[in-house]
């Protein structure tokens, strides 16, 4: 079987590299801290965090490339068969300082099987405390156009999916703006390898042109310990989505993944109040109606 | 089919008032609020949530008494047939302001089915941040003479399910020094109804004699903010289990309970700090080596 994994290890080491450091220039103070792991069923990554920055208090960018038996049970997209898969992607969340800069997270990811199964996956999202209507517009024309390279129905297609995926049930809201999302993209079905392969890509030279232009606008304006603690609490409902709902988490926590990285998604700190409900009129309860599915962010 | 519905109901509320009554005047400063809730399937519950007390920084003594449709899966222990169920049960935990007090957790539960189904469950384990030997032993000598009164065995086996339920697989540790736990116990297989409903009674009054010594020892001394970090970072380690792990939580969220009850079981703040490690020979690194399985608190 041919194997495209080290082109695509090596795609994925270059998206690392550009995302981490347009976001350490960008934060002007701290650095990204390394720490290199080994998976135990082999191979292993590459984690980058940075801390107590400028601009970001906490975040991540992860690389790793894993290998390693396949599990009994296989699922829809696998050959019976296949016995040993390979993995490897970039994950990022971060997590601003100031409750004026939203939480982003992106991630792109291919997987192959040792029976030529394989695809690619991802999408980039965003979680503001606040909305700022030019800024959402922005950030999904960003995305719109990188899908546009794919074909003109893919943005429409991604940003349902991200609806439906970051939507936290039991609050009955979603987790933040959206954007896209989008899995098991199969050379060969509706894009060639070539084609996939450049749309991940795409979507790893999107990241920093989506969210560093808000970053830019807010990142110096004076914000309230009110606007603090709803960002803390807004943070909580993240932690949520990610320990109840989010796939790649609970797949990391039950397969034994490093527990660190996974983690990594989670805020330095959050917070839940009981029964807790925006004063109405705020800007928070006007935020909070617009975390909800079907949104047209572009031309609202 | 007999129904004990009613007088189990009024031991779960007088279980409610004795311990919010005992937990506000240990306080000494806030009270309890309450809100009076409906379940959409029929019942509701009385949550009484204390905040920004002396010493409690938040918790929750919640009362609920919920009937309705049974699910298409019933499970192992209920009567195939069966079409509806009535549960009751009283559910407490607390997160103390102060990182040398403990977080606890309680819960005593009944279920009954209309075909004749019925079984008691609860228990009540204790999440220190720094662990006080002489108050671990106290701590689990209380709920050993509490489970004496239903037989000599009964601790061992009780507190062996709690350290195997509050264990959080991902860190290898175990949430606190854990307690005892119990479920499924059915009237007419090793007890009758009458001790399980006495048992239920001595569990719900065993929780402020095993409490409350711990609090009124260590209220008044003063902490540091070294311990405070501490504290947050344990309590994370707490939102961890009850959100991927706790079975009432993911029952709860999955079948559209009451979210602000089901969630007062997370602290007001939380906190997660990529790759944290204890120091060598800090008092943090000592509590950490005793968060296992299997510890004799009382005799070690």
């Amino acid at each position: 079987m041919v194997s495209y994994r080290t082109e695509v290890e090596a795609l994925m080491r270059s998206i690392q590299d550009l995302i981490s450091s347009g976001l350490e220039q960008e934060d002007g103070g701290a650095r990204f801290h390394e720490d290199i792991w080994e998976h135990h069923s082999g191979g292993g990554g590459i984690s980058r965090v940075i801390s107590h920055g400028n601009v970001f208090e906490k975040g991540g960018v992860n690389f790793s490339a894993v290998e390693g038996a396949l599990p009994a049970f296989l699922g829809p997209h696998i050959t019976p068969g296949a016995s040993r898969f390979f993995a490897t992607g970039v994950s990022i969340v971060i997590h601003p300082d100031s409750p004026l800069l939203p939480i982003i997270h992106a991630n792109v990811r291919y997987f192959e099987s040792d029976k030529g199964d394989r695809w690619f996956g991802g999408g980039i999202d965003l979680t503001p405390v606040y909305v700022v209507d030019g800024q959402a517009a922005q950030f999904h024309r960003t995305l719109k156009a990188a899908c546009d390279t794919l074909d003109e129905s893919a943005y429409q297609r991604y940003k349902q999916a991200a609806d439906n995926y970051f939507f936290i049930p039991h609050r009955k809201e979603t987790r933040g703006i959206g954007g896209v999302f989008y899995d098991y993209l199969k050379p060969g079905e509706s894009y060639s390898f070539k084609q996939l392969f450049q749309f991940t890509q795409t979507i790893g030279s999107a990241f920093l042109p989506a969210y560093l232009p808000i970053v830019q606008a807010q990142k110096q304006l004076a914000w309230t310990p009110e606007e603090k603690q709803w960002q803390l609490i807004r943070r909580g409902r993240y932690v949520e989505f990610n320990l109840v709902y989010d796939k790649g988490t609970r797949f990391g926590l039950e397969t034994g993944g490093r527990i660190e990285s996974i983690l990594m998604s989670l805020p330095e700190h959050a917070s839940w109040i009981y029964n807790h409900q925006p004063a109405p009129g705020s800007k928070e309860e006007r935020s909070m109606a617009l975390f909800r599915k079907d949104m047209d962010w572009i031309n609202r």
